[in-house]
């Protein structure tokens, strides 16, 4: 196999920049095959890039013989391609390229692990084998155009409204919120993990930013092989001091809004592409509340299911409740014993100031008031059986002007699943981690 | 202690929000006792925030006796005011507030750890362990706001460029460069290590995006007790296909300029702060290139320093060359013998496609044109010494239409450490980890 080399060639444009408005213009363009038809004495060529595909067409005797001959590449060859722009009705965007000069850069076997001619869907695990080539099929360039949408929505969201963007330590000297499901690591001659959660630290810095973000990965050692778990996480967290968890239910609720707003006005063909257009609509704010008391008494009066009282809901009632409530709603005010330590109790202290999104049947999210008074913090850890000592950098911080705080955390992947409607939470991660996967 | 509640009392302002526009008006702040005069009869408090500071002004008579009283707060106390904004010429912003209700939402000891007066900066290692206490003080506000307008104006340039977003697993199944230096960690039954960098998947998903960054934490196992090295880096990745290093060397030193005006535009105060006005400012672009063959000869008929062809430059060299060259400035084509394998020689093969981004006698980062062709790379793997077989995954990908790349990484907290003339890279984290440091 001989490789050409890119020399002085550079792109001219993306493929979708070329349009009617540049008829007989001369253009570079680069990418890869995403299809071709030969009818004997024409070829076309499908070039695809990192925003869309427009066609080459290679007509015997218009084109040089030896053009001809060089367009015969296979799917996914990597190659750039000068050419003149026509109008072209049929074609992806009305446009065709009439090739002057092809350089291919690089080559593919004949045969590919997975479908890339669009056909059909190859099974996942598969696709998961040979991400970078899986990663170039239309239906993964809308999820993950999609995704980059929704980071770039929730950064300018935040930064506008004056939240600091912070980089916490995923490397921890002991456990977060004295969870299990840790991943142990050698640092040095300690023992040390890596972290599940910024909590902590993001209560800490709102101690100093008043108003904090981050979106940083988080690792949780499930051995859970369901669709909604994996093993590095990427997690939005979200904390601000001088308020409380209505404070967060506001913004949290203006974030989806404005996150599907912004996906609905600049990634519209991204959701038509994934049949979304008519699912991922923008929600009614303020959303509906409902208290976990109003919940479980749903459940029993509609479906005659009992949960008691203290207990968390189960699967099943979720599933109730997602035929009831289709769309973004709140449930707050869930029973203290089942949340942990630094969540506030309410003033009746069998409740607490918590809450979850959910989307139907599914928690998107969780958050509350936290508890900022060192003394009541440790009669938390003891009254949840953890050891205020593992705590001890952490607790004396509330020695120095903690504020009253309140937060949230939502992770990006299990929100991609709901806005782009996939079915297992692989899908909307570049490389997934589970316990069953190290690679690629 | 008691505690006040902060109930339906909200900030309506920053501090550096309230200017003679304001006056006469009511306002409520929040945040933290910086420092106060008793004058007997007088008192004077200042109240910091996210952004800034105000003083607050109590006359005894003039406000209530038992607020008078309430007002003596020690420092760092975290309260809330409720007060009528005045105009004062010699206090901060011009202003004044003479208020009307205080809210101590939570006290400090009466010694605090840290010296937070802004008259002298304690130890480093006693600031580390204190470390959200730490960053409220003026020092810090400066340091992180630069690092914040940093991340934003790197992220508003490459996005405008089309680059996309990207998460690359932290977690990976085998050594990424073939380095020592990983942390390992069990990974379920398995043995895996956190990733020293992105490298290998930026590269694959070049592939995809064409041009892509992250910013995202990298681990590196050094012992090194330096001022410049830490165990967990905050790391920019960019990557960009259909072009070369030379397109890099432009972009990146764009990407200087333009982070270095925005830092100017915005945060002219906070590099005051930092006595860096006269320091960090615009470099001429392009900036000076200078070939690995070149400096070596500048050393030896400069300063008769003798360096061997086809070693690094040593530590005692590159303090010789800051004195010649004293900004910011590109070395290109090393040696191939001590370049990665991942990086592509030149056509006299000795020589390599790549280059350091100098500032004065310190590297901020590395960077090049990468191989592309998979058989060149499983040769350049066996002529390092490592075994391909680890990095078949990798490899599998160049099999499937891999473009011609190029690309560079730069260590966040090192570049800070130029930016706002710290001594030390510990400053410019703001939890970090090294071999002796596990918290906070």
């Amino acid at each position: 196999m001989t490789f050409e080399e890119i020399g002085e060639w550079r792109k001219t444009h993306y493929t979708v920049e070329i349009t009617p408005k540049l008829v007989d213009r001369e253009v570079i363009l680069g990418g890869w095959v995403r299809n071709f038809r030969d009818l004997g004495g024409m070829r076309f060529i499908i070039i695809q890039d990192k925003f869309g595909e427009r066609q080459i067409t290679l007509k015997k005797g218009v084109v040089s013989d030896e053009l001809f001959e060089k367009s015969k590449m296979g799917y996914q060859y990597c190659f750039m391609v000068k050419g003149i722009v026509k109008v072209f009705k049929a074609a992806p965007g009305g446009i065709e390229i009439i090739p002057s000069e092809f350089k291919i850069l690089n080559r593919t076997p004949e045969k590919l692990p997975i479908d890339m001619s669009g056909e059909t869907i190859s099974e996942l695990d598969l696709r998961l084998n040979n991400r970078a080539l899986d990663l170039r099929s239309k239906r993964n360039q809308a999820i993950f155009g999609i995704r980059g949408e929704m980071l770039n929505a929730i950064r300018k969201f935040l930064l506008e409204r004056n939240f600091t963007e912070v980089t916490t330590p995923k490397i921890i000297g002991s456990a977060t919120e004295g969870g299990t499901e840790l991943f142990p690591i050698m640092y040095f001659d300690k023992e040390a993990f890596l972290t599940q959660s910024a909590q902590l630290y993001k209560e800490q810095l709102s101690g100093v930013y008043e108003r904090v973000f981050e979106i940083s990965p988080c690792f949780r050692a499930e051995k859970s092989r369901t669709k909604r778990h994996i093993c590095e996480i990427f997690v939005l967290d979200v904390e601000l001091a001088f308020g409380d968890m209505y404070d967060i239910l506001k913004i949290l609720e203006e974030l989806v809004y404005y996150v599907i707003e912004q996906i609905r006005k600049n990634q519209m063909s991204l959701l038509k592409c994934l049949n979304m257009e008519k699912k991922t609509i923008l929600p009614e704010i303020p959303l509906e509340r409902y208290k976990y008391d109003e919940i479980i008494e749903l459940l029993d009066t509609k479906y005659n299911m009992d949960v008691e009282w203290g207990e968390d809901i189960s699967t099943e009632a979720y599933r109730k409740l997602g035929e009831q409530l289709q769309y973004y709603y709140y449930i707050t005010h869930w029973p203290m014993s089942i949340k942990p330590f630094y969540i506030m109790p309410s003033k009746e202290a069998k409740y607490s100031e918590s809450f979850d999104l959910q989307m139907g049947m599914l928690e998107l999210t969780s958050g509350g008031t936290r508890v900022h008074n060192k003394q009541q913090l440790i009669d938390a850890l003891e009254s949840k059986g953890l050891n205020p000592k593992s705590f001890e950098s952490h607790l004396n911080v509330f020695d120095y002007g903690m504020p009253p705080h309140a937060g949230f955390g939502l992770g990006i992947a299990r929100w991609i699943t709901f806005l782009c409607g996939l079915d297992d939470i692989r899908e909307a991660v570049m490389y997934p981690r589970t316990p069953d996967r190290l690679t690629p």
